[in-house]
């Protein structure tokens, strides 16, 4: 199987650039957006002043590299390879140790989808503690640490803008739980970033193919496209055939952190049948996934058969799927989920390959009616609980949450996330903040999402046009992740991020200029601005 | 000159309801929407339940009756003509007054594209105050009161849900100058709406030609078309040619209050040229607009040159098209702005057509770096000492607000201008909370649009995809309206209005049920959400 190269290119105006590490021998990834002189006529003299560039944050790995050729069939450079390969904490199995994995490794009839490099999977040395959180407690400040200060910061430090984030800074909030730097060791080819709250606000996407419609081409597309708008991280929630090869696929070919809900994979693995799964299928899992290189899993251990109890409260009852599943598995087995009941051994496996836990809220809100209800916040007193057992573990630990939120009821998830849950960083998706406008819900909840990413919230997942309606294709994913730019830039604006309005600044005084190119440059999205302005143009002259 | 009707249809799953006036002749519109029933199978029983009908706040006039026959070309039914005619307080004038009327009047060659019915205006009598605020203050209750007490509450009697809206609330708002009615005696197509803290959160849609584009026909469909999506106001912008004869098109077909910035039409009386504008040819225009049935007019009395001197201190200097005109117009006369220094007069003349004054923001910032500056909030207290002055003269006051403002600085914009204007109700144009995304500006000002709604904004200005790249298309109007609709309904939803989330609980039953065809007739776009969950259903079965 060959797969085409995904036709994405650097954007307008815009020159790649590395800054170099203090600390460690690393490039830093961003983009320069070069602008033209502002141009004015006084006393008939033609007086031209310089604008200097402006440094944005770049999610786009080597894509937008001109000095790197691309084949996606090869996989992306193994960037953090060496940094990894130097240190004395971790071994190199002599293959992937999953039994699924070895399976499918050995079905030939899978050759023909097969991703064609193969990695053997690192795995922390018996008694090491390797996660970035285990070495930031121990002082130890990594090269990802190093990178995710420098990438943070732009150019502030050239002009003349002050930052709070250090290498130490970044080390101590990783440490204290309250950033989540996810870095799985079997992931090399990600670029490092920090999702926290004195961070810039980061954005999720979901991509993944369900049994009808997709193949791996169009997830692996999708994956660098959303990389290309300016998606943070990217979960792939597949349900269809081949995930363990899609997942593959995505990741070799992936620079941002990925996630999954491993739940989806292990009922694939009993055909649906939510009452055949079991806690070995689940763990055999977890190893798989962990040894391809997942960085984060989302997890629904906080649904207890006790707050599934009270849904009959609710006009829409459990809508996350995890919770649904997990909910209906210990109903049929007049048992305690059992996520819950095997966190411990949970913990013990992410911390081998520095998988950080999302924990899933099972019992978000699907309606404006259910939200912040009993069910809800009981879950979340639970994910405070399970916070604390996978810090013991030193595994990073992300918070899920909803959802569903009308406007006035937003400030009450926000202060008690971070009461319930020690100011684990907050992952949300949305919330919408009504429920009329299915076709417009990227809108519903970007509204929202830039509230509680301004309160507090870390990272939001963003939400597409076509919620509630159909599977997003590239121009939903698209028009999703650039709404979520607008909400997360909209938060960092209003916490005051160090360097978040020098962009913002050269945009207005472009578009005082009357420089065209420019504000199409400094663009979320310039393609879009220079078509709406050609379009509404040609007949001009 | 003939117009094609223009095709809209009523909403799919709805019915034109009325509902009659218990004080007055009156029949208030609204639209029913029908559910289908729950379907559950019960022990291989099939059981039914009803699910109640939704009712709904109807912008779309008659547009969306199919019992009455509608010609574009002889204008909608004068339904407030008989409540006007049957008051003594006004008289009908024998012909037009203004100047400029009556030469366009007088122009033969105007006849191929005049609207062809023509109806005499009307005035107060000498000596009565024949406003809605006049009126209120009196103790009497209009049949316009009723109405809009009516129509805010939807079917809320009905379903046991507690208002506070009645007639007498109503009427003591806008006596206080918290509500304003929009109701020019010269415009009794419009359907009365009110516009306060206290009531639904309003829209407004901006319209208009300019000298290079659209036509008489296109306005008048992008107005009926901003009705039917959804917009409570509209406001001609026009600036191209024949602006008398398209506003008159517009108006006679128009179902919502219309308002205008008279300057606008003023300079194109001069050849825009700015130091050639005088008080008599503005004087001319109020009349002129006043007798053809403007509702409210956007004038900039605020602007002083004092102001203008602090703009040394901004990015973007005056963005106000209206501002930018009178502080020209003061530097090049050196004086003070003429709307400022005739504002009695202009109110004398208001008065007595129950014209309500939009009290314009000349000083509104134009980036995200220019908010809450010195020039913005100095010009809001002259807005409140205009609100004094209107008010001796019972003219109706609206207050307009920014523009940019990034999320942390939106408060303060609300509460300055609550304490400055005393109450009177703001109207505000988003506002933007990033300046960086052109193509997406309907989003980047949702997002504040939605915060300083909920906040207190009575009436919030819609953006469209095409802000500061090019003029709307009736796609970016629809866009436009859906997104702003979005934002007023989170801002009801959260400040708690009576009835407001009836749909919203409605829409998430259905989805619950998997009703599909109730969720796509309870959507704000019902055509858009269908089409979505079509087009990606289309390949199955």
């Amino acid at each position: 199987m060959e797969i085409n190269n995904i036709d994405v290119r650097n954007y307008p105006g815009s020159t790649k650039t590395y800054v170099e590490g203090k600390l460690h021998d690393i490039r830093v990834p961003m983009r320069r957006i070069d602008l033209t002189p502002t141009v004015k006529i006084i006393n008939g003299e033609k007086m031209m002043h310089e604008n200097a560039p402006v440094y944005v944050y770049d999610t786009s790995g080597v894509y937008t590299d001109p000095d790197v050729t691309i084949d996606i069939n090869k996989g992306l450079p193994r960037t953090r390879e060496k940094w990894i390969s130097q240190r004395n904490d971790l071994e190199q199995l002599p293959g992937i140790t999953s039994e699924y994995g070895r399976q499918r490794e050995a079905d030939k009839s899978l050759d023909s989808i097969r991703f064609a490099n193969r990695y053997a999977p690192r795995r922390a040395k018996k008694g090491c503690a390797i996660t970035q959180m285990a070495l930031a407690k121990q002082g130890i400040i990594t090269p990802e640490m190093e990178y995710v200060a420098i990438r943070e910061n732009m150019n502030n430090e050239k002009l003349g803008i002050k930052s709070h984030i250090t290498p130490e800074f970044v080390r101590d909030e990783i440490a204290a739980g309250r950033a989540v730097l996810p870095a799985n060791i079997n992931h090399p080819e990600s670029e490092p970033m920090i999702i926290g709250s004195k961070f810039l606000v980061k954005l999720n996407t979901n991509i993944g193919n369900s049994a009808l419609s997709s193949g791996i081409e169009e997830e692996v597309n999708k994956a660098v496209w959303s990389c290309y708008w300016g998606g943070d991280t990217l979960m792939d929630l597949s349900t269809g055939d081949n995930i363990h090869e899609t997942r593959e696929w995505i990741i070799r070919n992936c620079p941002v952190p990925m996630g999954t809900v491993p739940v989806y994979q292990a009922l694939e693995k009993v055909n649906g049948n939510v009452k055949d799964l079991t806690w070995e299928i689940y763990r055999d899992t977890l190893i798989e996934q962990a040894e391809q290189g997942v960085d984060y899993f989302t997890i629904h251990a906080g649904v207890l058969r006790a707050h599934a109890d009270l849904i009959g409260e609710r006009l829409t009852g459990i809508v996350s799927r995890g919770g649904s599943i997990m909910t209906q598995w210990a109903t049929l087995h007049d048992s305690e989920n059992f996520l819950y009941t095997h966190f411990e051994e949970i913990c013990e496996i992410l911390a081998q390959y520095d998988v950080a836990v999302s924990l899933g809220d099972g019992m978000r809100p699907g309606s404006i009616h259910d939200a912040n209800d009993r069910s809800q916040f009981l879950e979340l007193d639970v994910l405070g609980q399970l916070t604390e057992i996978a810090w013991r573990h030193n595994v990073q630990v992300l918070i899920e949450g909803p959802g569903h939120v009308p406007m006035n009821k937003i400030k009450e998830n926000m202060e008690r996330q971070m009461s319930a849950c020690h100011k684990a960083p907050f992952y949300t998706l949305g919330p919408l903040t009504t429920d009329i406008a299915p076709g417009y819900d990227h809108i519903t909840s970007a509204i929202g999402a830039a509230q509680i990413a301004w309160l507090g919230t870390a990272m939001i997942c963003y939400v597409t046009p076509k919620e509630h309606l159909a599977l997003p294709n590239l121009e939903d994913v698209r028009n999703g992740v650039i709404t979520y730019k607008i909400a997360a830039h909209a938060a960092d604006l209003a916490k005051g991020h160090p360097g978040a309005q020098v962009r913002d600044n050269a945009m207005s005084k472009a578009r005082y200029d009357f420089r065209w190119k420019d504000q199409f440059n400094l663009s979320l999205d310039p393609a879009r601005a220079r078509q709406y302005y050609v379009e509404s143009h040609k007949d001009d002259d």
